[in-house]
Parts: structure tokens; sequence; C-alpha cells
């Protein structure tokens, strides 16, 4: 159906709109391209009732759309500033140096305050989220940045359970670091006005935590009054099991400010009623998400309900990391660190040679696989990987491994 | 039409496709949402040389798409910083040093280049293009910024045919200032990479300048070595009577990067060959762009050219101009400055209240016009907006401005 069909189409139901039926809203919100900050269509705050904040995380109720992933995060960075400034100053007023100020770059108006981020970790690449993300050099190279505090991320070992002493004081020394970060960043007159963490660390290479590190994470923020953001961007929608994977946290109140892209067709952020910016036009852009793509999810949303797709996934990533694990048995000079959570699973390989050669074998076989961090396999299937693909893809990639033995 | 329509369209398509027909590819386009920088739709490069490459500006052969504005303007910003730390390498293999200091945010890996704005300037709101826009203090306020070098804007006397004297010297200020600052952000080790500008200062107040002043700072970008950004988001896609108001500069060689957004319905930005990234990944995330937008645009520049829509232009701006002289003539105490190129014309008011009044007076009746600067209304009519509209226009603008007088 051509574009100019649907434009005659639009046309001919104006002609013959006598019945004052409403031209349909599917037809508009796909030939349209509205300015949603400025003029959102009538039925925008039902739309995203049907939609995002059917899926909003554990207490947030406000969302935020936005045209891709690196704007999400650099808005969501916008209101942990715009929040942070106005808790120092104890109100909402700014004063005529800070108005002064800011249209020239300069302190107060433009703060010297931070973000607190992770090694490993990837938050997008416009220059906002690119001073937060530290998982390869390409992503960096040559951008002038900021000077915020970077921790390290716990390096687990696994199996998990034969070291499960030696991982919880490794995210004990973590979280240690991100405490002596936010003192020190405080004491250089640049303090944290926000912490910023992917579930899990994909980019990155696929680094995992336990919930326990995650919640003394989110203690640690409040503590210090630091808002506390959990970029979903690679880790929502499903693909873990549970819809959100900090919902494998078991917390009532996991964060301040979620953000999320890909999966979920639209990009955006969930928060907290505190985080909302006090006056119009402080998070705005022309066009601030998509309506069309806000009815793809509500559609999404309708299937993985109807087929169970979070059982469904969570059922074939067991059978995936259990295959995993025969395989690194099976190939121990080759395979390690078999982790995931649902289907987010990765397997470390012995080299990144050998890790490109499998990729590539793989795609021979007609298996798209991508790589993370140095040396990493990640697998990302869509929701509706079943079981029986599960076995489907072990066996070729059993094979592909055979060739390397 | 539901969305669920449109898949059953292709389920269907796909089980009768036994002719091997293509299923159609504008159907696949609203239905996909393609992670256009590793899977773009193989026929996308002939998609892109229809539409974006069908009116690439003086020079220039190579687009990139984006989702937004501010995106296109952080990517173009890349883009040039990475063209500039090369040319400072004489080669593109970064040294050993500078792969590490970019993984923490530090030079060299992260070097303290510069991007040189002006004041009223307005390059969107992620933190890079922040960096650069100083129009409004609820834009900037409470965002850490960058310590860039930020010149004057000229300030022109109207009406420009009694103070041409005038008007050249203040151009020629501001231009020494341009070159003064070049040569100080050198000295403090923060080297300017680029000069970005507006053809018409769109947010700031509707500031023109001469092609004088914009042939006169094309050179001394490239005297200097920075790279030359012209960012039509606002004035691109047709507005002041050619599709792009650097085109008004009567330039071979009018910039280095041009990006855009809004009219062109996708973001994005063109370039010369050597501002091309040297690896892929530099510049990339995983949507970057839609598609689907790329089809509205090849059907409104079919209506662009089909209905001579830029002569339409050039002809209701004269009108619309015409009638602002006649206007600021008749109501002196309300109006001055008339100014304009196509329909994109301003006029300033003698206070922001009265302003405000005549902007809420004219929608009361009808009319949608926008502020823009402290004092300014801005007039962006539509492509379709005829020499009748602009007298449909005018008489309702001057029944408001008698309810002021």
């Amino acid at each position: 159906m051509p574009v100019t069909a649907l434009l005659a189409d639009i046309k001919l139901q104006n002609k013959i709109n006598l019945s004052n039926e409403p031209i349909s809203y599917i037809t508009l919100t796909f030939v349209n391209r509205p300015a949603l900050g400025i003029l959102p269509p009538e039925n925008f705050p039902d739309k995203l009732t049907e939609s995002l904040l059917s899926v909003a995380p554990s207490g947030m109720s406000r969302v935020q759309t936005m045209a891709c992933g690196s704007c999400s995060n650099e808005n969501a960075f916008k209101s942990i500033f715009i929040w942070y400034r106005n808790k120092e100053r104890g109100h909402n007023t700014p004063s005529d140096e800070d108005l002064s100020t800011c249209m020239i770059n300069q302190a107060p108006g433009c703060p010297d305050v931070s973000i607190l981020s992770f090694m490993g970790s990837f938050h997008g690449r416009t220059m906002g989220c690119l001073a937060t993300t530290h998982s390869k050099a390409i992503h960096k190279l040559d951008v002038p940045s900021f000077d915020w505090p970077i921790a390290p991320f716990p390096r687990l070992q696994y199996p998990l359970e034969e070291f499960s002493r030696e991982n919880a004081q490794e995210e004990s020394r973590c979280l240690e670091e991100v405490e002596d970060l936010i003192v020190k960043w405080r004491q250089k007159g640049k303090p944290v006005a926000g912490i910023v963490t992917e579930p899990i660390q994909a980019e990155g290479g696929d680094n995992h935590a336990s919930p326990d590190f995650f919640r003394g994470l989110r203690n640690i923020a409040r503590k210090h009054g630091c808002a506390f953001h959990v970029d979903e961007v690679q880790t929502g929608g499903g693909t873990t099991g549970k819809f959100w994977a900090h919902e494998h946290w078991g917390m009532d109140d996991p964060a301040d400010i979620v953000s999320f892209s890909k999966k979920l067709l639209t990009g955006g952020y969930f928060q907290k009623d505190e985080l909302q910016a006090d006056k119009p036009y402080r998070i705005f852009n022309t066009w601030m998400g998509d309506p069309s793509k806000n009815l793809f999810l509500a559609e999404v949303l309708n299937v993985i309900r109807r087929e169970n797709l979070l059982e469904e996934v969570t059922r074939s990533g067991k059978a995936l990391l259990n295959g995993l694990y025969e395989l690194q048995a099976q190939y121990p000079g080759i395979l390690s660190r078999a982790r995931g959570q649902g289907t987010f699973c990765a397997v470390d390989v012995c080299d990144d040679a050998t890790r490109n050669s499998i990729l590539f074998k793989a795609r021979e076989k007609g298996v798209i696989l991508g790589g993370c961090g140095d040396r990493t396999i990640r697998f990302r299937p869509a929701l509706v990987f079943k079981e029986y693909h599960v076995h489907i893809f072990l066996n070729i990639f059993n094979d592909v491994l055979a060739q390397h033995k």
C-alpha cells in the first residue's frame, strides 16, 4: 500500500465523513509525524496508558517518550540534574546568577555536577551518555568528555555456587569504591547527582551482579542523596524472563528512573514523581518520540500476554543455559563462564580470534550470533525463541565448536 | 486499518508468496523498525538516493540519517572531532595512550577540543548540543556543560537599506571576535575543531546576517582548519524559498557538514567525503533513523516539485513581508524590525507582555503564531501557504493589532 494511497484514503475519509465518524486513529498515526511536545494527538495519554504505562516499573507512574536510546538517557540525566540542583537550592527558583551564567556554559547555572557510572558500562553515544559509557574505546575515542567518577563493576567467578564467598567479597569491594568515589567527587566540587547502571552490563561483556549488589547500590544512592537510574535499554522488554531485568532484584522501590528503548520500539524513561521537571520546556524537543511506535508496542504487549512469552523465555532460557553448561564441560579449552538470565545468555571464548571465527562459522550455518566485551558471545534471541529452537541451535553450535577443538 | 491487519496482511503475503513476488517494500517499511546501522533493508541506499541525496547541498554526496535533530548535531560534532584529531595526528591510528585514556574520559583519548558557537544560537538539547545552545536559560539551566567559545552574532538594524554601513561594521566586528576566540582557545589548549551556525538564528529571535557574513565565516573556518557546520534543522526544507537557507549565500562550497531534521521528517546530516568517520561503529547507534520517514520525505519532495512550492513560498513570502512592512508603518509603537526570507519571517513587538497577548488573541481568531527570542513573533507557515492565505492572515493580524493600539 503506497503512502499516496494512505493519503488518498484520508482525503476520501474526510470527504465522506458526513456522519462525524472520526478518521481512523491508526491511519492518522502512521501518516503524521506530530510535534509531540507541543501538539500531541488528543488521545495520546490514553495510548500511553494502554501501552507503556501498563508495564511501568514498581513505584513509577510517569513516563516520557523519546526518539532513541541515547536521547532517553540524556534526558534522564537532565531530569536528575534538575532535581538535584533544586534539592541543593531548597526551592525551584533559580537565582539571577544561575540564569546569566548558564547562558555562557558556566557555573553555577551550568553546575559542576556528575553522574557516577561503571567501567564496562554502555549508556549511549551522545556526549552526556558517552561520559558514562566505558565499554569499548572505539565509542569514545576523540570525543571530549566530563570528569565524572567511574566505579569498578563486579567481576564474578563462575560457576557461582563454587565462588559465593569470593563473589560476595568482590561485590562489597565495588560498593565500597562507589561510596569512596561519591565522597571524593563531593570534595572535588563535582557532587554525584545520580548513579547509572545496567542490570546486566551488555555491550561491556554480559557482566552480571547479584540482587544483593543492586540492593546495596540502591541504598548507597539513597544514603548520599543521588538519584538511582537503571538503564534497561538492552535488558528491558522481557528477554530476561521478566519484563524488566531489575524485577529480579525483588524490590518495591528499585529505582528513581528507568530508561528503555530497543525492544520497546520507542525510546523513553519512567520516573518517580519527584524526578518530574519543575517547569515545562525543560525536558522537551520537537518530536519526543513517535506515536506510531507506541502502537507497535501495544500490539507486542498483547502478543507477550496472549502467548505467555515471559514464561516461554524463562523455559527456553533454562534450556539454553543448561546447554551452554554442557558445552563448556565438553569444550573446556574453548568455552567458560556460561551465564544468563532468561534467554539473555552469554559464554566466554578462550580468545577473541577464536570468538570471531565461531561467530563467522555459525553465520555460515544460518545462526546470527553477536559478540560483546573482549571475547564474549552473547545470545539475544527474540521473545518467540522456544525450547525446540534451543535444541536446533545447540546442535549447530556443537558442530561449530567441534571444528575449533 | 489496525496494526494487526497489517501484520495479517504480511503473513498472508508470505503464505501466498508462491510466485516469488517480493512483499511490498512499503508495507515492510511501516511494520518493521530495523536496526538500520547493522541490518538496513537491502534497497535502503536506493531509497536514500531517491529522497535525501536528491536534495544534497552543493559539494556533498554523503548522508547519515539519525532519529532526531539533537542526535543529528551530536553525531555531526563527533564526525568533526574525529576528523580534527586524525588531522592533528597526521594519520588515522590512535596511540595506546589515546585508547587507554579515552576509556576513563581523559585526554588525549577524550581530547580538550571545542566547537565554536554563537550567542542566540539553538542547536539542540542533549549535552553536546546544549554546550552550543545559547538562546534561553530554561534550556540550559542546571545541566553541566563544556568550556567552549561563544561568539557574538550580528545584531542588524532595520530597514537594512538605511543601515548598510552600520550593519557591515557590526558583521566585521563579529567576524573579528570569532578569529580572536579561535586563537584564544587554541592558546588555552582547547582548540576549535568546528564552527557551528544556523543560517538564520531561529529560536534565538530570528536573527539574520548577510551572505557576506557567512562567506567570511566560512573563510575563517577554512583558514584556521576548523570544520564549518551549518545547522539547517529549522531552516531546511524549503521555507526560505530555497531548499536550504545556505543556498542564499551563493557559494559552491558552503559548508563541510549540514544537519537537518523537522521538515525533512527524519534527522541526519550531509557531509563532505573527508568528514566521513575513518572506521565503522564510530558513528553508530541501533536505529540511526527510520526508513518509514524517508518514504514520507520522498513523497513530500514529489509534492514540492510537482506544485512548484519553492516558487510559491518565495511569492507568498514576499507578500507576507510586504504586509508586515505596512503593518509596522501603521503600528510603529507596537511592531518593528520586520524581516524574513521566503515565509521564514518575523517581526519584533514592543515588549514581551504585548507579544504574548498578541499571540493569544491571534489564536482566539484561529491563527497559531509562535514566539522566539525575547519579544519576537515568528512565522512558520507550511509550504502550501499561498498568497491568498497571506491576505487572510494579514486581515486577522491587523484586527488583533488594532486591539493593542
